[in-house]
């Protein structure tokens, strides 16, 4: 693997790319073509030789790539060949919604305990899962080895919530509050459902002029 | 407004203006230069006057730019000067995480019904929106001009679904099923979870290679 910076717009197709590996693998196929996997995706195949060149190849001329050691090999590169432990911060909608979520499980990311501020749910089960009082979050993320902490707090507390999983020695956050979330020394990514409709709202406006999988930029030194 | 199409990237980096423009203006401040407004959402100045040219400039040279007009401009741009009517499909966890959302219909964006084939659901009310029977849903939308439709269903039902809301005449899709959906005809937004939980794990394993705010591709021709 070459040393070099790897923009979003590459991990999103790389995503993408490894999403068709598996279906297709699940459905015996053995092996694919750069042209191919750009028809399934939408993307050029020289696009999808420039990423997979750069995390070292793995296709060969003429053959193309063989699924499962490219769908393993995407798979190690995004560290999914382990389990990750997860809290949620707010027991509320979206709280509940994420615990009763079955697709974080499977994929290896187990959601441990929900914290909460608020005496009347705390101690209660969210499908089977504990809700904590956010005080205990400290000693628990050390105790469970918690990697990712999920933001699901109303707006207005974002970034005090960040700050406790901090400093609790989470290394990374999901976050789902209405508040986009910078913070140096922890890795964030942000979810904003109101940008989603935003998005829409540009293309039901905009139509044609909306160019789909225009991801166009390589990978930048 | 020049007939040219416009990338994903340049919509997200459009969003990620809007909302620092929101909080300035909503503090008072007047103006920003190109400069200023690279500083807060982390894009190089030349990248912003090559966005907002595209859409017709709105900046002056050594002025900068008035937060106001720019703001409205954006807000005409995505097509926010309007109100939105959305139904959501599926009253399970996420359905009612939706319905719970107060900043949908701040944003005017309204959720004028859930629907839902459980008997045991129907009738009820999610948050004051309604539980309806999904034999309802082409009737209902014609006769209330719905825009979006949101589905939250399980895995599995994901393309049935979409077909039953074009089938009512709904022009966009917001689709919260693990499924990535593309159709013809229809505008669709996938937010798939998982995703965000690889991106997270990608970011965690490969630190340092990690580009932030790389989305440097322009505006594609």
């Amino acid at each position: 693997m070459k040393d070099r910076a790897v923009s979003e717009a590459v991990v999103r197709r790389l995503l993408k790319y490894y999403r068709v590996l598996n279906i297709l693998d699940n459905k015996g196929v053995d092996r694919i073509s750069s042209g191919q996997l750009g028809k399934r995706t939408g993307f050029t195949a020289s696009q999808i030789r420039q990423d997979l060149n750069y995390f070292g190849g793995f296709g060969q001329q003429g053959y193309g790539y063989h699924i499962k050691t490219l769908k393993n090999e995407i798979s190690s590169i995004f560290g999914l060949d382990r389990k990750y432990s997860m809290v949620v911060i707010g027991a509320g909608n979206i709280g509940q919604a994420l615990a009763g979520y079955p697709n974080f499980s499977i994929r290896g990311f187990n959601i441990s305990a929900i914290f909460d501020n608020n005496p009347a749910i705390i101690g209660k089960h969210l499908n089977n899962i504990l809700v904590r009082d956010i005080s205990e979050l400290k000693d628990f993320a050390k105790e469970n080895c918690v990697d990712i902490g999920i933001i699901a707090t109303p707006a207005g507390t974002t970034e005090m919530v960040a700050a406790q999983l901090k400093e609790a020695g989470i290394k990374s956050i999901l976050n789902f509050s209405p508040y986009d979330l910078f913070m140096e020394g922890i890795i964030v990514e942000n979810i904003n459902l109101i940008d989603s409709l935003y998005t829409l709202g540009f293309k039901m406006k905009n139509g044609n002029r909306f160019k789909k999988s225009a991801e166009s930029e390589g990978i930048n030194d």
